[in-house]
């Protein structure tokens, strides 16, 4: 898989930005997260792991964008297709990189220009609170808004470039968890495996493995976002595992259920539930559905309809990220299109305060759903 | 190594901010990020890696810290020492967890109250910038503040039992750094030299790999935060890596030059003048000095004091995150003090665009510096 994507790509991308800020009366676009910025530049690197420096980029209402970034990052942005490439050296306590910014807004927008900043639901402002403050004085008549969910909207549908980046996350993660027999068994502690795990994964081809979370318990588990204790998997357990890992910069987001020794019946009937409400959410995924029908489908099947759980939502788009909007919940209007990639991703409670939950991923395709990852059958993988 | 540390841990931290609060006439302390929610609970998940979801943390002049948090993390964190945990079932359009907030926070502090947010250098708020906004408009007669660096300047100084966790990152990263020559020889992948070195660092007992980045180029590399392409090594090559790896959430953070092949005169000679600066750095490491005299010391013997390069700064703290204050750059007077942990990071010109960088951890102890990473010697390692 070559990496990232043709220039021609990032530069469609910005037009289909531009003509959006022109219908919303936006002079520019500031981003400053990781996947925004990588989005328009190709930008791909692990660094956004340290807190240190702000990364700053202006799209302009018409023309390229300009990066505005620490000079450690130069070299690095120079193999992208930006040109325009402003840097100081960071950190620089008296100004890390905020005339540099403001400057460069004030040259591209004209006075009243309205600046747009993501600003809503799953965003946040990637920059110390006081040069944020210390920007807007620099720039005092143009005007930061809420970029009204544009970024957000049209990072959304993905191209089929895109859609194939994840789908090669997924069938390294399918190819993963198909060999955790190999790792996983009765009497190995849930931190042994969750580190084998993440090694199957990187020897199956995963660039890295920015998330892994899961549980196991009897008959199910506490919560799916805690890390591994040492405590060892014991017949009658049902072993969740649930990774984001990435291949070339693009995530897969599903788990798996596994039975230490033969499943209980109740266990085997809560597992077939949970793989009928994926199918009741599939079945409907076509264009023109909503987020909220989804979740609906979903929540029939494993409560009843009587409305979700304390998880939140039963999945989420995915893509740069671990979890994008939209998400699966009744509150979610978003219309399907193709392009689309979503986890479904429902719950089931099995009692004395544990849950399974299970996941896969889709893409939305003109006629219907398509599965990303190698869909589970009704019956769980057994574990020795 | 028992996960987090003991209650009384985190209630002493809690006091001891509480002091620091009361001298800067603060009335609660509001933290939206994982680190630092994390220092006061010793809430471990890796799912802050979806960005869906804002997490909040109140710490008030007075009484136990306050999570206000998604539901989905109410199992967790209950198993924390945090009594008071308020929660919402995220993500939720219409309020995500903002009056909740303000709710909280309107309880806790009396009117004209100051809530402190961490704003410096190195910071950021994890929320929507337009939830921000509601937040203060909620609160309307508290005045939001920065946090003056508090928060920076207690995590910068480790207790004994964060020291023994990052020094346990440490270990693991140095066995796995020996055993690169059985992962990475001419002819090898930079890409499968990086999937098998994380392989390595999990093998050798990490929990997992959050930062990986590196380079390999005849005498040397162009920049040290890229991912790997799938070009093969070749003799001549200096291959760097440069690892963050956590093991119960405390980083270490160091990185290993190797030769592909026996290395030329000037390749060894810009080795070993590397080492010589960090051990320059490493000899005048002891309370009292500050950040910037250890910069001064490591410039001095690679570029002869004419202020370093395009990296910024020649070496940071790290503990809870791969990066964290103070910044070894010209400006930056903090005082050393025992229990502070610190990379040393020279970095070097050697021609061509090119540049190699060498990086150490250490720990400031009452009589001077104390390595955690086995240090390197002036020679390099040679790969076949």
């Amino acid at each position: 898989m070559a990496p990232g994507f043709p220039s021609d790509a990032y530069k469609s991308r910005v037009e289909q930005m531009q003509a959006r800020m022109a219908q919303t009366g936006m002079s520019a676009l500031l981003l400053t997260t990781e996947a925004d910025v990588r989005y328009f530049t190709g930008y791909l690197t692990r660094f956004w792991e340290s807190p240190t420096r702000p990364w700053y980029l202006v799209v302009p209402a018409s023309g390229d964008p300009i990066a505005v970034i620490p000079s450690i990052g130069a070299a690095l942005m120079q193999t992208t297709w930006i040109a325009d490439i402003r840097t100081w050296r960071a950190p620089d306590y008296g100004d890390d990189g905020v005339t540099l910014l403001a400057d460069t807004l004030t040259e591209i927008t004209s006075k009243t220009g309205k600046i747009a900043v993501p600003s809503g639901n799953g965003t946040s402002l990637r920059m110390p609170l006081s040069d944020w403050g210390r920007l807007k004085g620099l720039v005092p008549d143009r005007c930061f808004a809420d970029d009204q969910g544009i970024m957000c909207a049209q990072r959304m549908v993905k191209s089929e470039a895109e859609i194939e980046k994840i789908a090669s996350s997924c069938r390294v993660a399918s190819r993963a968890f198909a060999r955790v027999p190999e790792i996983a068994r009765s009497g190995t502690p849930l931190s042994e495996v969750f580190r084998r795990f993440q090694m199957l994964c990187l020897e199956e081809g995963a660039d890295w493995v920015p998330y892994l979370a899961g549980g196991a318990g009897q008959g199910g588990y506490a919560d799916v976002i805690s890390p591994a204790s040492d405590t060892p998997l014991a017949s009658g357990d049902v072993l969740m595992l649930d990774t984001g890992l990435v291949c070339d910069g693009y995530f897969c987001d599903f788990d798996r259920n596994y039975s230490v020794g033969p499943p209980s019946r109740d266990t085997r009937k809560a597992h077939a539930k949970l793989i009928k409400a994926t199918h009741a959410a599939f079945e409907i995924a076509s264009p023109g559905a909503r987020a909220s029908d989804l979740f609906q489908a979903m929540d029939q099947v494993v409560t009843g309809g009587r409305g979700g759980s304390d998880a939140g939502r039963l999945g989420h788009g995915l893509g740069m990220q671990l979890t994008e909007p939209p998400s699966l919940i009744s509150t979610d209007d978003t219309v399907l299109e193709p392009g689309m990639v979503l986890t479904l991703e429902p719950g089931i409670d099995t009692g004395q305060g544990r849950i399974m939950v299970h996941e896969e991923n889709i893409v939305i395709r003109d006629t219907g759903a398509e599965w990303l990852s190698a869909p589970s059958g009704p019956d769980m993988m057994e574990l020795n």
